[in-house]
């Protein structure tokens, strides 16, 4: 059998990856990824071979992984954050069925709704849902349903893909629906190129928040009911303190 | 201004801690947690001074992290998978309002719900929700509207802490209120031990999840809709072969 890694790199920063997924990568003869994280990979693997596939051509870039580890080399498939959460590794499964000489091996990274809760403080101690709002591969009523139900169940809500070019105003959409069950007071939070370079975390009231233009390399946070800001962090108790 | 690293370390074996959380380990003069975690660590740290306080002794176990690292100790608090889900982050916040001249740093760890996501294939692929159904700090009732909703909203879900021994029939009765959105062959997943000794993943229908006794090392996944069995790995698609 033929071993092919799925590696989620985490945020960027080579020292918040896995020991585990560095041990891979030196192992591996190939890294295959989407360009950008190709990138930050091989300023620390300078002599591996690389391959890399633009974004939209994630079918490709599966395939590619798969065919040349069929021809004997050890690949790597990376992926930022967790390849497990909106990543590659459902793909890989889905075309790994043609391919049965060859055997994943998934390893995990940090991915930005731990990597950027971090950032903002201590968001996610308490249930939570993490919704995508890039209606490229799901339909927005969909989306929108995800969040007032999110909403009405007082999770805290992470947001993935909370803007890009086209969808300007999708933030405010979704602000919009939370305002609908929670207070415009609400703690929320977002965080700009997390682990990475220009890191930025920023605490606001939801409010403040529909109000706010983030960019796609940006993840946001939407408090629940008792989430509160302490000194500036964005806090969600859990409870131990009335035990 | 003296140092608290708050780390999460991730399941449990020491090549799935991140670069970052093993180098702030050693680090660090005194490592608190709970019992069982301080344990694991313990082999791979036999130098350090540990302290350590059972369950249900949350706060007494901030505050003697805080008060040792008043005393110029560098402190790391430990929790299994990532300290700000479900984990001390939050608190450690609260209390450290009381402790101005102490600066925590945290560091981020694999929680359960991805870490054994990839013991099973790649169940959170799409929009999910991650659940306690502890309720020892959170009302049932709570609980259970956030299942229900959840399952409304076809979210993949992730249960923690889904039974002990007081609690035996609360996945069951979990499964009832998902029963009420989602057919009873919706693809689930649950995995004991993830990335320890003993780890154990098993790929089974909502039907007979319904039926099944679960420990509390053990972690739950309720596939949404579209979720698969892909020769025996729960997948749910994000639908990037229908671009």
């Amino acid at each position: 059998m033929n071993t092919l890694y799925v590696i989620g790199i985490g945020p960027g920063a080579y020292k918040k990856m896995t020991i585990e997924a560095a041990e891979a990568l030196k192992k591996s003869d190939l890294i295959v990824g989407y360009t950008v994280y190709v990138d930050l990979i091989k300023e620390h693997f300078p002599e591996k071979e690389y391959m890399s596939t633009p974004m939209k051509r994630e079918v490709d870039r599966c395939e590619l992984a798969f065919e040349e580890a069929m021809k004997g080399k050890t690949v790597a498939m990376i992926c930022s954050g967790d390849a497990g959460v909106y990543g590659m590794t459902g793909l890989m499964y889905e075309i790994g069925v043609r391919y049965p000489f060859v055997e994943l091996r998934l390893i995990g990274g940090l991915t930005a709704a731990t990597s950027g809760a971090a950032v903002l403080g201590a968001p996610l101690i308490h249930d939570f849902a993490v919704i995508s709002l890039s209606d490229l591969l799901t339909p927005w009523e969909k989306i929108e349903k995800r969040v007032s139900l999110a909403a009405a169940a007082d999770f805290v809500i992470c947001l993935y893909n909370p803007s890009s070019k086209k969808r300007q105003d999708y933030l405010q959409r979704a602000c919009d629906l939370v305002l609908e069950h929670q207070k415009p007071d609400t703690v929320c939070g977002y965080v700009k190129n997390i682990g990475r370079c220009g890191e930025e975390g920023h605490v606001l009231t939801l409010g403040e928040l529909r109000e706010t233009q983030v960019d796609m390399f940006t993840t946001v946070w939407i408090g629940n009911s008792q989430t509160k800001n302490i000194e500036g962090k964005m806090v969600t108790p859990r409870g131990y303190r009335n035990v």
